[in-house]
């Protein structure tokens, strides 16, 4: 398993040398942890919602982050603009529909921004994948009741029909892009514990859509690397209040030799 | 005072089972930190405003927990909808008027709230409750001016107009409804050097309404949680950075016998 | 260099003592860190954006801090009425343009929040100071791309055009007030892996410019007391996530002794 973390690696180095910097529009509850997760990966976060300017925005960035989490009237109109933009621009869109299923707004919405531009890559968790595929899921909020296999054939439709990558997290995390699926069966269950690891996921997702644009690699990479320092962070001390600081150190001093030792991917 | 501290472990023994759904409409400041907090008590948080769909997700929650310390006309349009449909659906609602008698914006939204939708649950400091029942309370932007003590009469008049239990965050805490009283005495004067703490003790109280609908002991047990975590948390290292990740770290690995033997509760 | 250090910690002091009361209008990422900040350096903050109560706030408030980071319609309507509220009541105002240079829309309510209610004092990174001052800056989302040293002279023409005291925050911070430069060489370059510590000096500026109207002394203040908890903070480790925990807690236990062994003040 040497040239698939080699590769992983790479990516992790450009976004280090390069920075990109990434558009997020997201929730009110994570958006401190997401540029600090953003910002230990090496990459160049902004929020930036406003109507008055999001298309603006997103033209000097490298990729847009789009999460609902706690979508309103105002944001959902700077996500339009700015993922239509984005579209025209060909920059990577990343989309995050947390808590999708659970409000009839949350699916008009989703529904709304997958229509207006087909996002590159769709992350969330097995609930959230069924629900927006359309499927009748059962949801609990922002949690979900299921394991991530049972999404995996939503996430094979959703897929097809909109043409991304489609990431099911959870204690395997699958990717899945027309008929090819990767797993990462790294991470760790007290994840779950702190608020927004997934949001985290989607966010630094949209760092390594930034610096290679196969977007079944950059979302693969991506979970590897989450999933890593989830992992190695719980090992220092697990609990959750001690876990939201160990991932940003260990992420920031994450080193090959690290990851490649803790990797468990399997891809088909 | 063992059967008290008994009964309280079994709350939180039903809240770490159940896991309940807490919908919080609160403010900007505090959102990852009462998500983290609820997480860590083993409930399911989620921060919900929007006034498109703030009904809908009510009716999935088991509590709604309502704090104005960042309101504005969209976040005061999404509380009024909330709570009149728990109102309509007995689910328990929790009110947290930060800043009441600061503004006249906020008393009077708070007054429209109240009145709307009677809250089963109120908690503020000295100053909030205070001049929430209407007293001439001197205020300072989001802290109190008064010992807990200052103000059990205005929460007895509270709780008599309202029918709410009423709870006075202070060095002790005063939890009140009609003329029964309970006092916690635990916490640390260095809580109210972290933002939010109080706001906090407003979110796990929700997780204790939505497992106990004895309201008086939902909030007199939460205050006990809250308080024994955060003095626990304190004499790990009293400064206020470490405070905040110790605090989710002991909430989150709390033993019946570290409870036991810290509570400080007295009832009459 | 007893002398400054001595004046400096005297403020400090102040703040301790008095703990003012400082409203911020500022962006949801650090809204959590910057009233952390102030909470751990003795200042009492709050977060207050409604257009319907920010006069009543600025009113019983010591300082006004505006901070355009995550800026929309609703807030910008706040900061007006803000900043001409403090300009009417003599209460000093410190503006953060954060990210200004990146749009149009930036720039615009850059522009007339200046020419509204002049500020006391503007802290922004280099980019920042010099797109304000109406030069082609580059900027990178809210990233610099220049050395402090370079926005010294757009920095003496802000100063001079609004009279206001102008901060430039880089790995040496320059304060400039008409011809008069302070220059603080503390603090370290980890501190820009954390989202918000530019948000969070200026937050501190705010609690400086409440207990000394001597603004180019309380914005020379302010920078030496974050650079130096700072400084401090890296020292016990040098990791993000640690980092944010070890700042508050070094900025609460601060004392003389470290801050005059630390210091690195040069003026002209």
């Amino acid at each position: 398993m040497t040239q698939p973390s080699h590769l992983i690696w790479t990516d992790v180095e450009r976004i280090r040398a390069q920075a990109p910097l990434i558009h997020n529009i997201t929730n009110f509850v994570v958006m401190n942890n997401t540029a600090n997760a953003l910002l230990a990966l090496g990459a160049s976060p902004a929020m930036v919602h406003a109507p008055d300017e999001v298309e603006e925005f997103v033209s000097i960035s490298s990729a847009l982050v789009v999460n609902i989490g706690t979508l309103d009237a105002t944001f959902v109109a700077g996500m339009k603009l700015a993922m239509r933009q984005a579209k025209a621009l060909g920059k990577p869109i990343v989309f995050d529909p947390v808590g999708v299923g659970a409000t009839t707004f949350r699916n008009k919405v989703s529904e709304e921004l997958l229509t207006l531009a087909a996002p590159d890559i769709i992350r969330g968790n097995a609930s959230e994948i069924m629900a927006l595929a359309g499927l009748n899921a059962q949801t609990k909020g922002v949690d979900s009741l299921y394991g991530s296999e049972a999404a995996v054939e939503a996430a094979r439709r959703l897929s097809s029909v909109w043409g991304s990558v489609v990431v099911i997290s959870g204690e395997t995390d699958y990717i899945i892009h027309g008929d090819r699926t990767a797993k990462v069966a790294n991470g760790h269950p007290l994840m779950t514990k702190v608020t927004g690891m997934g949001c985290t996921a989607t966010a630094i997702t949209g760092a390594f859509s930034a610096v290679n644009n196969n977007y079944f690699q950059a979302a693969t990479h991506a979970m590897a690397v989450m999933g890593i320092a989830g992992e190695l962070a719980v090992a220092k001390n697990p609990a959750p209040g001690s876990l939201q600081v160990n991932f940003l150190d260990t992420l920031y001093r994450l080193t090959e030799a690290q990851f490649t030792d803790t990797l468990k991917l399997t891809q088909s």
